[in-house]
């Protein structure tokens, strides 16, 4: 099948575990977390090779679309889409469903956080290959699995059927965050994976699913499409997006779905066993460091300059000063201009909650 | 006995343990770890009841002098000496003595640490009358004994024995610092006390000590002090004092005297029972402050503003910044313009090992 391939970049989210690095105008996507490049930067040049630029659609707010075009240059001001209000990746993805569908007859769209890491970038691109190729040729969804290498319960999971293709398997359901026991359960019998929110459908399999189980929703994307390219579209968009249901693609979209059963379903789960990490708090991006660059330590530490003594898996970001770590262990500690964050590995997930405080007493400066 | 008593307050020290707040220029004494006075100056306050300012005098050295007598400007500039090199305590107290002897035959000195903390003033000050009164009495030396609480080995011990007058010992040996076991056994023994580095004589007293006990350096100090109040002074004093030995009060004065035995010897400790602290480390500033205000989680945060969620115990400084402190415990986080340490309650007192890397590296802005 002909598939003309454009990927769907969601960069509307704050990141707010990566505080005090990042914040408001200057979300976890926009940071250069691992490397020169920033998380979104990365998230483009890997998919290059499968789409030229002007097929790339970045969809973000108000608030980061500034930088998002400045940190993405060969991208034109109307392929960053600012969402006047955040609603979610149903509304995010079938927007541009709408728009391509009556454009191009072949466009197969790709849904892709902005803000994870790869680490096999050839097979991550031989993996989508395939998922295009099964999108192309029909009306299925693929979603992109991860196997699961612990009883993780901050994820989604994927349950998957019979195998199909090559790399693929028949999707049975999707399951929402689990509990302790049910994560061990799923890592124990081996049918599940973990929902990496990447997922390849056609233009028109996508908007005839929205058009099937979220129809009011789909109704305002198409009138806002219809406005595309022309002088109306801003205003449009700005008067009719809020409207839309504030639902994900999980549960908007891919839940009645599976509900038709895992053949009727047409959803395949490719594995995507190329390195991902969706580096979700300073210690999964710890640990995703340490793991390629392997220090003796384990200590992971910028600054001018650096002293370490009977230290190991500490995380220091200091980069402008000299950095002493002595007698301390898995310790995070992380400053910038008008900020400093003291945590360690195990709680850093908890980091968030400083910016829900923030956010709360107003400290806008801070967030 | 007419006693004139004069304050020799010692000021030539580093505080590298205080790094990175203590600096070459700006040593643990010159900073205001605890209130708003600089420890010297809490020092001086402290003794200004007995002795008006005109008698005190400040050892220090030509790196910290200028920041000294911004501190100190009640006292004249004479009263601050720079030593051209660092030779210990005798040779500090020494030139006083020399200074001294000739133009007050009531002179009493007292030596003082600049840099430690008294919890309980007026204690303080009952004890050193009483001492002042002993060292004026005669030939004797008076040493503040601080009643131990732990098995300490980072302090010097001093063994008693008879009961003298009432709050006094009369003193057995000084004690280098022990080994753990041994702290054990001077804790248990009961008639051990720690050496608080406080000495109390009659200049008359402690220039004859000097004169039996290290003659060529009390011959080198009588000729410095015999220009003192010249122009020749400085000259004299950059010439000579280097050629002092090298040594403190306790082994060039205190264990010599000592050796005549016990009843013949004349040295008394005093119990200084008066909340003293030497503040050693970041963990024993920390310790001494969270006893006085006792916050609920033991943390003691210093930022512009400050959230903590799960966390006990830490020492954060960052009083420019926002610090917020997550799900960790025991650390010690100190921020200044150009350095960050990161280390935990145990081990701050490595801290110094920084400074020596810094200073044989040649880094000399950041010591």
């Amino acid at each position: 099948m002909a598939a003309d391939f454009y990927p769907v970049i969601l960069a509307g989210g704050r990141g707010t575990r990566f505080w005090p690095l990042s914040r408001r105008k200057r979300a976890k996507q926009l940071l250069a977390l691992d490397g020169k490049q920033t998380m979104i930067q990365q998230t483009v040049a890997r998919l290059l090779p499968l789409a030229p630029s002007g097929r790339f659609w970045v969809v973000t707010n108000a608030d980061l679309r500034p930088e998002v075009l400045r940190q993405l240059p060969r991208l034109r001001a109307e392929q960053v889409i600012a969402e006047p209000l955040g609603r979610n990746t149903a509304p995010a993805i079938g927007l541009a469903a709408f728009i391509l569908k009556a454009r191009d007859p072949n466009a197969v769209l790709g849904l892709f956080p902005s803000d994870h890491v790869i680490g096999d970038r050839e097979r991550f691109l031989a993996v989508l290959r395939e998922g295009i190729e099964i999108a192309a040729a029909g009306e299925n969804i693929v979603v992109l699995g991860i196997q699961p290498s612990r009883a993780e319960t901050g994820y989604g999971y994927i349950e998957v059927g019979a195998r199909s293709p090559a790399n693929a398997w028949r999707v049975r359901r999707f399951t929402e965050k689990p509990n302790l026991e049910q994560a061990a359960e799923f890592l124990r019998r081996g049918n599940f994976f973990w929902n990496s929110g990447m997922f390849l459908w056609s233009a028109r399999t996508l908007a005839s699913a929205l058009t099937e189980h979220l129809p009011k929703t789909a109704s305002l994307l198409a009138q806002i499409a219809a406005d595309f390219g022309t002088k109306h579209f801003a205003a449009t968009l700005r008067r009719l997006y809020g409207k839309c249901e504030n639902i994900s693609v999980d549960y908007g979209l891919i839940e009645p779905r599976s509900a038709k059963g895992e053949q009727a379903a047409n959803i395949f789960c490719l594995r995507g066993d190329f390195g991902w990490n969706d580096l979700g708090s300073w210690t999964s991006l710890h640990e995703h460091r340490t793991a390629k660059s392997t220090p003796p330590d384990g200590n992971l530490i910028s600054g001018r300059g650096i002293f370490s003594l009977n230290a190991s898996r500490n995380y220091v970001h200091a980069p402008e000063k000299f950095v002493a770590v002595v007698g301390v262990s898995d310790v995070v500690v992380v400053e910038t201009d008008d900020a400093l964050l003291v945590t360690s590995r195990e709680n850093a997930q908890d980091v968030g909650k400083i910016v829900k405080y923030l956010d709360e007493k107003n400290l806008t400066k801070l967030v």
